[in-house]
Order: structure tokens, then sequence, then C-alpha cells
């Protein structure tokens, strides 16, 4: 059985998910407390980080985004990176876009404050961080939801990456209640679609220890 | 023309160059203060960073990463990024590798303090990220020698975007007279075949104002 050595609450983790459920890829998903450095994990996946896919041939495939190239091109029957060479890049320049800016500018100052630090015992929340990612993902929301309105999906007329990538870094920040939904309207259009395609319904399963998410987590109708 | 918006001492932006002149598609490069966040370029690249390729009939593809995956698409006569599914996975590991691993860990605190800094006016280098940029380096280099001597190139039997992703962080770094060749013999045989490239001419050209790199930079037999 292919493996996904994973962490519930990670944006790439979650991302992955949500792209091996579409392409319906049976997993078996193993969470990996990357903070204990394992060495048996390190030997798999040397960057020490998940997530980390290793297919039943043996192949190790670690990174979100290297594992969704692999997707891509082991498994296209569910095409999710677009066709023509233009929407291909519009696909990736969001990819890019939520795993580097997006990324940086609030999930590292609200999920890395909030989750990461409390879970490998590294103190507490910084509040500066906090309040530039607050700040931050006014404009991110914003961003999201003028996508959603302009356009089919968030990288044009086909459902993409660029979808999950974004509900993915969205999913944890919901989770520990960071999103104010009633500013976002049209963001929050569209993450009620994602919300409520079947490859989501594991991650509003989630739980985890210490964290408990606000009741409309797992509401379709929030 | 194509257009590069770049600048000279942005490792990602000569991974760009580098894979544009092994590919043989010239291009127009120009330099873009993205610290001055010009309107017209924010127009063109909402990231605001470099580089950002425009084609000729009007595509605009920014981020490295992205770049090279659609470089690869439109051009493959000189392919870059491994055949198998199994040399993609090592190829693109080694760019996440490079771009985040390494990025992070040595670029950003060694060119992002020195450099970066300076040219947009944000103070003094941070001794302790210097000192960070330093100790991290010594394992990278041990990684890019053990790879370059149990492999042809970094990813396997072929030259490939990694063996790029590597040459282009190391090469601003060597501009800025960081690395310590002489403790690095294996990674230094691996550089000097890519520094005798063609494709390398133009970066061992490059001179950047208020910074001058040392004798051995441009030297092929340093």
């Amino acid at each position: 059985m292919r493996i996904l050595y994973h962490l519930p609450l990670s944006p790439q983790s979650r991302q992955v998910r949500l792209v091996l459920a579409e392409k319906r890829l049976p997993y078996e998903p193993k969470t990996e407390k990357v903070w204990e450095n394992r060495p048996e994990y390190l030997a798999l996946n040397p960057a020490g980080d998940v997530p980390l896919l290793v297919e039943e041939n043996g192949l190790s495939i670690p990174n979100a985004w290297v594992i969704c190239e692999y997707l891509e091109e082991a498994y296209p029957d569910t095409p999710l990176m677009g066709r023509t060479l233009a929407e291909r890049v519009e696909v990736r320049r969001l990819m890019a876009w939520f795993e580097g800016k997006f990324g940086h500018e609030v999930s590292r100052n609200l999920l890395g404050e909030k989750v990461d630090k409390r879970l490998a015992g590294r103190g507490n929340p910084d509040g500066t961080a906090l309040r530039a990612g607050y700040a931050n993902m006014r404009f991110h929301l914003d961003y999201i939801g003028w996508l959603a309105e302009t356009r089919a999906w968030l990288a044009g007329n086909m459902l993409s990456m660029a979808d999950f990538a974004a509900a993915a870094h969205l999913s944890c920040l919901d989770y520990i209640g960071d999103i104010d939904w009633s500013k976002a309207p049209a963001a929050k259009d569209w993450y009620a679609r994602m919300k409520s395609r079947p490859s989501f319904r594991s991650l509003l399963n989630d739980r985890v220890n210490g964290f408990n998410p606000p009741a409309h987590y797992a509401d379709l109708d929030f």
C-alpha cells in the first residue's frame, strides 16, 4: 500500500491528501512527528519535513510540489494541472503563490506560531508574527475572492492544483479558528464549494490533541 | 524578443539564465529593482519578485520553478528534467532542496543579509544570520560533494535542472567571496565543470556596483 507521511495541520500535507483523493489513489496515512527527527525517517527524506509519499514500488517522493508534479505525470487520468502551456503556467503560478507568498506571509505566522511551536515545545506564539499574519490574511482573502469571482476556479475554467493548494492552507487556518469568513464572502463561496467535495471529507474529520476546531469547521453550510 | 526581468545576484534569476542558455533560447535581460515596487512591474508579476520571463507572445511566467517547468514543456529539445518518473522525482527533489533548504539555511542568511539588505537600503547584516549561514553552508557543501562523488551529475547520470539550481546559488555566494573552496574539494570539482560550460559565461561577466567579486570568481581554473 502507498504510504503518506504527514501531519494533520500541515497545509502541504493536506494539499497532497486532497490531490490523492481527487485522483482516487488509496494510501495509508502515517503521522510523522518531524520535530523528533527520527533517523529512519531522515534516511527516507533527508529534508526531514512532511509530506513524504512512498509508492508501493519503494519510490520515495518528498515535498508537496514534487509529489503533485509526480502524481500528475504518473496518474494523468484526472488532470489537475491544466492542458495548454498558458493554463499550466497559471496553475503553477498560483501553486507558487500559495506555497511561497501565502505560506510565508500568513501560514508561517499563524500556524507556525500557534501549532508548530506548541507541538515541538518551542515556546509561545510571537505577537508581532500573529499581527502580521492576520493583516496579510485580509489581503490574501481578497485576492482569492477576486480570482473566484472572475473565474470558474482559481486558475481558470478547470478545477486544478491551485484550488487544492489554496484550500489546504485555508482549511488549516480555519481549523484553528483564524478565518473571519464574514469579511470574505467571495472567498467563502469558493471555499464552500471546495469543502463539499468528497476529497475534503478526511480533512474535516481530522482532530489534533490539544487543538479543538470551531463548530463551523466541519459544517458544509458554515 | 523574449524578456527576462532579473537581478544579477539573485540565485533564482541565475538558475533561469543558465537554463535559457543551455536550451539556446535568446532573451533580453532587464534588471528589475524589486525593492522599488514599480507599479508596471507589479501588474506583470503580482508577487513582485524576480525572475519573470515574458515570451514574445505576451505570456508572463513568474517564479524560477514555474519558469523551469514551462521551459521544459515548451522547449523539450534539450531535456533537463530527467526521463523516467524516478529520475524526474530526483531532479525535482534537489530543485526543492536547493530552493527550499539551501535557500533558507544559506542563501537567505548570506546573500539576503549582505546583498539584498544593502541594495534595498534596509540596514546592516545581522551577525547571527551570517554565522548560521556559514555553519549551514559547510553541511550543504558536503552534501553537494557527496552527490557529485557518487553520481555523474547531482541528480544522477544526466546533467539536469538540479545542477543549475545548485550552481546558481553557489555562483552568487562565490561572487561575494563567501565560499571556502579549499574545504570542499568534491563540490569544487563539480562546480569547476559547471563553470566551464558556455551557459555560465554571462554569469561570470556579471558585475554589480558596490560589490566586487574575488579574483577567482571568473577564473575557470580556481
